[in-house]
Formats: C-alpha cells, sequence, structure tokens
C-alpha cells in the first residue's frame, strides 16, 4: 500500500509509525503487529493505531524511523505487513518453560538491543523469566549474548580484577576506597558503576563529585592501563547495552529475575576483560537477601557462572541491615570516603568492608599472599597509597586531585532529627532512609543527604540529634523533613529487658 | 515544580506526559513512574523522558491529559511525583503466585478500565496469570469484577439464553442459524459477537454484510425485547470493557490464560444478564483443544464458573479440524448461511453443528423437552419460522429484510486452486486457509475469502478445483494465490492403502 509520509517529530525510543484504522484494516495489521516501510530502504516498524490523528492514506513516522529512512527520503512510502520477529515466539517458550538454544537467546538478545520489541513483549520475557528462571546453560548463553551485544575491553595485561555489589544498602560507598587500594597494589580495575535508580546515591553520582564520569569503552582502557584504576558510569558507554534495556522494564515491575541478575552483573564483568571478581551480597530486611541460603546459593551460582565464563569469582555475604558508615547521599558519602583515606578517620562499618574486599582482590590477584590480602588493603589505606592513587584517578577523569574532604560541598540546609527520649535504637528503616534522602535531593542534588549519628542497637539520650538531614534546596528539606516526622526512619525505646529485670526486682 | 505546559497532539491512550531529562532528575522520578498533575482539577499520568524534544521547565502534555484538564486550562501546572498505583503491588503478588482478595481484584481490573497501568503492568500481570494461572475463587471475582466494569444489561422476563464459541475453528458461521432458531422458539438471545482479530471473519464482520451491528447497551435490550434476539458487535458496547483492554495486550504476545479465558467469556454472557448458556469448544488441530482431555477441563472449569455466577452453562466439544461448512469471509458465509435458512441447502457439518446446539439451548430455556431439542431446531429450519425471524432480526438492526442468498455480492476476482492429481485430501491445514482469505482481503473486504470444493478426506481428481479464491481487489487475489501455490493449504495425495493392496495382489 503506498501512503505519504506524515512526519511525528517525537522520539518514542523505538520504530513506531502510525496509521488510520482504515488503512490498518486494509492491510490486515492490528496494533502491535509491524509493518515493512520501503522507500530505498527498507524499515519494520511496530504498529499503532488512530482514529483521527492520521488521516486515511498517511502514515505517521516517529522521529526514529524518519531518521532511519531519512537518506533518501520521499514523499510516500510503500507499506506492507511484515511477521512478528522471531524473539516473539521464544519469548511464549520461555512463558512454557521450554528450554531456549544458544541461537535463540543470541536472537532475543539482538532484539532487545536493537529495540525491536515493544515493551509489552520485553514485558512478559522478563515476567516469564521471573517466575520459571533459566537453566545454567540458558543463563551462560545470554551472559554472553549480553556481552557480545556491545562493546568489549581487551587488556593485554592480566589479571583484570573487578568488584560489584548487588545493592540493596544505602551508603555502601566502599568502591572509593577498594578502587584505590587494588590499583595502588599494581593490579588493573577498571571499574563501571552505576547510577542510583531508586537509591540515594549510586558510585557513579558519588565519583562525579571529584570527577568527570562518562567515557567511552576505549578511554576506559586507556586511563586504567596508565593509572591502574577508574571509577566511571558504565551507563556512559556501550558496554553490554542489552541489559540497560532490561533494567529500564525491570525498574517499573520491581523485579530483578534471577536469571538476569546473574546475567547482567557477569555480562558487564565480562565486557571489561574481568578474570578476577568479588561480588558484594549485601544480606539483611530490606537488601536482596533476607537469608543466609538465599546468599550461599546466589554466590554459588555466581561462582558457577563465572567458572563458565573463564573468570575467577569470589562473593561476600556483608552485613546489609543498616547503611555502610554514617553518610547518605553523593556530597556527604564522598566526604566520608576522603576523611577515611586522609586520615583513618570515620565508621569502622566502612572501613572494615572496604578492606576486606580489597583483600580479597588483592589475594586473588597475586598481590597478596592467602591470608595477607586484609593487612596489605589496611596499611595501603594507613600509609597515604591509596589517597595518593586516588588523586591519580581524579585527575586521569579530569577532576581535581588536591581536593580535600573538607573542600566538599554539602547542602546549605540542615534540619536535625531528634530523640523523644532517653533509649536505645531499636529499629532502623533502610528505605525510609533513603526515601527522605531522596526527597532532600539526593542523588540529583549531590550536596543533600542524611548523616546517621545513631545507628541500630546504639544508645541515645533524649533531645541528642537521631539523623541531620542535608539539602540544597529549602522547600526540598521541608519535604523530607516533614516526611521524617510522619513516618520516622528509626525508632527510639528504653530497654525493655532491664525493664523486665526492674519488675522481677520488685 | 512548576512547568509550563506544551501541548503535544497525539492520542496515546492513556495519560502520559514527557518531561526533559534534567526536571524529571530534580523531581526525582525514573521513566515509568507517576506525577501528579496539578491545575484546578488534577491528573495521575505516566511519565515518559526526553532529552531534547521538551525543553527543562516544560512538560508535555499527550492529548489525553490535555482533555481531563482542560475545562481550566491554564499556562503553567503543579507537578509532583506520585506513588505507583496499588495495582503494581497487587501484579507483583500475581507473579509471586500469592492469592488475591477480591478487594485487590476489583482494584486491578478498576486500574485496567481507567487505563492507569502501563502496557509493561498489564503485560506483567498477563504473563503471569498465563503462567500461574488463578483459583477459582479468583476467577470468579475477576469475572464480577469485569462484569462491573461496564454496563449491565437486566431483563424482566427469564430465561434469557446465549452461545458463546471459544473459536479456532475458520468458517464458524453457526451464530446466524442459532440465534434465528432460538428466537423464533420464544427465547430471549441478545447476542454480542467479535470482530474477527486474526480470523477471516468474525461473527459480528458477518452479519455487518447484512445490517449496522453497533449498538448501545439499551438498544440490544430494546432490539431483543422487540424480536426475541439480536447479533451485533459487543465491541461498540461498554459491556465488561476490561476484557477489551486485556485483549489487546494479549494480541501480541498470542497468549490467552485459562482464568482470564474463562472469565472474559463469563463475564461477557453475565453482563447481557444470561441465565442459560451454551458453549461451543471446537477440538483438533489448529484450535484452542487439542484433546479430550484438555476440552473437559475447559468444560468443567466453565460450568462450575457460571454456577458461581448463577448461570446454567452447558458445553458442547465440537469437531474443528475442519471448517464448519465449505465457505471462509464475511460474504461469502453469510450467503451460505441464508441457504440453508431459505432451501435447506448446504453443508451437513454447518446444519447439524447449528441445530445440535440450538437444540441445546431449546431445552435449557425450556422450549424444548428434554431430547426434543434438535428435532424442534431443525423443524424450526425447515419451517421457515427461523427465516422468517432472522428477517426480522436483520430488520430491526436495520437492514434489509427482504435480502435473499442471490443479492450478497461475492468478490468478482476469483481463481481455483486445482488438484495436482488424482488422490484423496490427506491434510487440510486450517491457519493456511485463514492466512490466504486473509490476504485475499478479508474480513475487511466483506467480498473476499475461500470457497472449499474439497475437505479433509475427501477425493478429488486431477484438475478439479480443491479451492476458489475470491478477492474485491485483484492485487489482493494475486497476493492470495501467490501464497497458496508457495505453502499450499491442503495436500492431495493417492490412497496408500489401496495401493498396499494393489502390491499384495501382485
Amino acid at each position: 500500500m503506498q501512503l505519504k509520509v506524515q512526519p511525528i517529530d517525537i522520539k518514542v525510543g523505538k520504530f513506531k509509525v502510525v496509521l488510520n484504522n482504515l488503512d490498518a484494516k486494509e492491510l490486515g495489521v492490528n496494533p502491535g503487529d509491524r509493518v515493512r516501510i520501503k522507500n530505498h530502504t527498507t524499515v519494520t516498524a511496530i504498529v499503532d493505531f488512530t482514529e483521527d490523528m492520521i488521516s486515511p492514506g498517511m502514515i505517521g513516522l516517529y522521529h526514529e524511523v524518519q531518521e532511519q529512512l531519512h537518506r533518501e527520503w520521499t514523499e510516500t512510502v510503500e507499506v506492507e505487513p511484515a511477521e512478528k520477529p522471531k524473539s516473539a515466539r521464544i519469548i511464549r517458550k520461555v512463558m512454557d518453560q521450554q528450554k531456549l538454544t544458544k541461537e535463540e537467546i543470541y536472537e532475543l538478545v539482538k532484539d532487545i538491543t536493537e529495540e525491536n520489541l515493544t515493551d509489552i513483549e520485553v514485558s512478559a520475557f522478563l515476567t516469564a523469566s521471573y517466575i520459571n528462571d533459566m537453566t545454567e546453560e540458558e543463563t551462560e548463553w545470554l551472559t554472553r549474548a549480553m556481552v557480545d551485544s556491545g562493546e568489549k575491553i581487551e587488556f593485554d595485561m592480566h589479571p583484570i580484577v573487578d568488584k560489584h555489589s548487588i545493592g540493596g544498602v544505602p551508603g555502601n560507598k566502599i568502591t572509593l576506597l577498594i578502587v584505590p587500594i587494588v590499583a595502588a597494589n599494581g593490579l588493573l580495575i577498571p571499574k563501571t558503576s552505576s547510577r542510583a535508580i531508586t537509591g540515594a546515591g549510586g558510585t557513579a553520582d558519588l565519583m562525579e563529585v571529584l570527577a568527570p564520569v562518562e567515557f567511552t569503552a576505549s578511554q576506559i582502557k586507556e586511563m586504567t592501563q596508565k593509572v591502574g584504576g577508574v571509577i566511571v558510569w558504565g551507563g556512559a558507554t556501550n558496554i553490554a547495552p542489552a541489559d540497560d534495556k532490561l533494567i529500564k522494564v525491570e525498574y517499573p515491575l520491581s523485579i530483578d529475575p534471577h536469571c538476569q541478575l546473574l546475567a547482567s552483573i557477569m555480562a558487564k564483568k565480562s565486557a571489561v576483560g574481568a578474570d578476577k571478581v568479588v561480588i558484594d551480597l549485601p544480606m539483611g530486611s530490606g537488601t536482596k537477601i533476607p537469608d543466609m541460603a538465599t546468599g550461599r546459593k546466589l554466590a554459588r551460582d555466581l561462582m558457577s557462572l563465572g567458572e563458565r565464563l573463564g573468570m575467577e569469582v569470589d562473593c561476600a555475604l556483608t552485613y546489609g541491615s543498616s547503611p555502610v558508615g554514617r553518610t547518605i547521599g553523593p556530597a556527604l558519602e564522598v566526604r566520608e570516603a576522603l576523611k577515611v583515606l586522609e586520615s583513618m578517620e570515620g565508621p569502622n562499618s566502612f572501613i572494615e568492608k572496604s578492606v576486606g574486599l580489597a583483600g580479597m582482590l588483592l589475594e586473588m590477584g597475586g598481590a597478596a599472599a592467602r591470608g595477607q590480602g586484609h593487612d596489605l588493603a589496611l596499611e595501603t589505606l594507613q600509609n597515604g597509597k591509596a589517597l595518593a592513587k586516588f588523586k591519580e584517578i581524579i585527575a586521569i577523569q579530569g577532576g581535581d586531585p588536591n581536593v580535600t574532604s573538607n573542600d566538599i560541598q554539602i547542602g546549605e540546609f540542615s534540619a536535625e532529627v531528634k530523640a523523644p527520649s532517653n533509649g536505645y535504637i531499636i529499629e532502623f528503616r533502610n528505605k525510609r532512609i533513603v526515601q527522605i534522602a531522596r526527597l532532600a535531593g539526593a542523588p540529583n542534588d549531590k550536596g543533600a543527604g542524611v548523616y546517621i549519628h545513631r545507628k541500630l542497637g546504639e544508645s541515645v539520650k533524649q533531645g541528642e540529634p537521631v539523623i541531620t538531614i542535608y539539602a540544597e534546596k529549602e522547600a526540598k528539606l521541608q519535604a523530607a523533613l516533614k516526611s521524617a516526622r510522619q513516618d520516622p526512619p528509626l525508632i527510639v525505646e528504653g530497654m525493655l529487658i532491664e525493664r523486665l529485670t526492674d519488675i522481677r526486682e520488685v
């Protein structure tokens, strides 16, 4: 069918066109079907319908289709029905819990990467793989297909080490210590990180306080070879792009299918050429790992997938019921990390976790003997080598290497939330703390966040601050404060056991 | 946040807005999140992002949101993040195979009806209910919620009878006989039908050859009370609208979750006030029922759901491996049906199936004694009462009651596909026949379709026609013919058993 082009200057992220109902009927296509649009080049696009926005005889081309056809533009195009992509049948197999072949998984990942699937189809795939999961073999293929969906970094030198945290615990700024510790000991660590989606600050948001974080794969390779490590935003690269597309659909569903979680982590590590990887699995209420059994299974699966991919993977189940350190929000967290690097001044929970994981990497990478990693990591912090290396990393990414913890700008508006009575912190809700930090402006306002004066189990006196909220804008401070008052992130109570003792004494 | 309105004159079928990345970050929302837009009225809308289509400080409002805010229009609106609808959590429960409460199912169906959910969310719900199914109790609530999602018809007189076919067999034009037979015997049958989505002609497409089919619920009631029955398009009514919204997402996924299938059928029957329902379950290759066990289970589930809803349901497992009658496509099927009504001239498969199902309804509705339904139905056909009633139905729907089978216009372009050798039809592929009819223009071109000269098991001589393809446009005839030649819908072979006999005689 010949149709006259009507450009629609809207980007929809996919190849999409709009047909009038009458033409669609004539073509025999339904909404969500595909058509082939032939000009000098051919584009397959997803069809939407309209009764009145597009007249009969016309075809509305969204931005992406226009761009694809652009080079040899004509006023009319030939439109014909196109079959569904093979991936539609492949997704149906996942729903029916039939095992996919390697070729099918590659086809599916290709279509996901190239935006050939509708949201409906990608959502069905993720929902089905959340419910039915995949076999180890399928998960390996999925990971390899994700790696092959984008750019890869290959280093001449080995080993390449890397770390990943599966998230779920607020204030997890350990990468800011681990990368310099590891790189200071001669290992290469090309660390790509994420920005916060639902959190108050991803590692990329934190690092951005100190230096630019958006680089290409080849820049990452070059910088890593020069100074030993980088801390950059993975989203700016074309590394495992299929994964980013899937995350966009997982987010609104609030799911993280097991096989996708595995493939997502390992594809990103494999694509940067990592040989030795440590994975931080925060465990506890509010994290992705409610109990030890779940954590052990995930660790086993990650290690087994690593083996299939030729990577040595070690996992650490870490304490995740409380934030790491005492700060949440980009600038506050960076200041806390810099203080530790400058003077070892800072919370034990933060230092110990960082040193522990860095030590594992030092041992795996051969920079420390078995059992000596922790001590070497601690020493690297104490003797200032980690700080020196961190300055090199900041410099190579284009930041100011002379920055100190005192230079970090924290939001100028602040308010304390005080203890209503003497007692102990008997409940500390990570998710609420994150919500309050986000209401205060984090991660977009780098200076916004929360300082935690008292953590779970600590004692506090009436009127003492339990948290301080920081913001760059007064209205956001007020919104965060209001929320903290309406639904407090922590609960202070007298020690009930002592009271019971009192009763017995009567 | 105050944002300036930029109208986007595109209908997207949902409340949707577009924000610049920078403002979205400032608000702390991600793509797929919701915002509340406050003007004099308040609308909650789904957020899309853009880097460059909408400038910072602006908000793009798609048509539906504009319309909702229209009455009291201002240049700027107040925008704030909104929480996800409760239904998002409810869908997650379906994924985790947790039982839903009645309130949750009503909430979900309300959000589906009101287009408050994204395609991603509805797809996840359908995929999860396809994999995990629902309990009988949940399915009952789902059905009731669908009924309550739209208009209902209540008749003063009872019983109200109705029929439904779950589809999958081409040429299933039996409603054109059943409704007049039943209505001619004094029972009320307010039959709502569908148009073809993937088929070559739904009952509504067929009836439209004879009369208009788009009516409101109250018109359906009034016409049914006057002449005993109607055959109209359900999609033009506001009866069980939630079901139509779900079908739009089921179609691209090619799934029909068991619980949705049950709820979809029964909600539509319940909403028109039916007390006694016969359901036609075509069984055989290419249908939704591959074997007897599946058919019996579906029948039991339908009858049990009917009982919960206070309806008497009977099911007929019917032969579905071959088309019903010899015609496929609106005008051809109508002509075949009219010929039977006029003179009992027509294929046995069509007459027997119609009379059988009509007989069941006559018995259930009390118009025939147990065991007498079939004979009464046949008699009603033979004595012309069914034809007379059909003319009344055509007339009340606004068609010409004097129409005869000879008046029906068939496509002027036609071509025969001939047998390549003497033999028997050893394979007959329903889906291919439907594809060919669709390529020829059905159901949109009413005169397009296929006439079947030889069905499964029948003998044919070399050069005799096996099918004739009809089309209104020559290009479509050629496309259908080409497809039929490339991938024939039926296979003619010599009778192998006879040949073996021959060999033995040697």
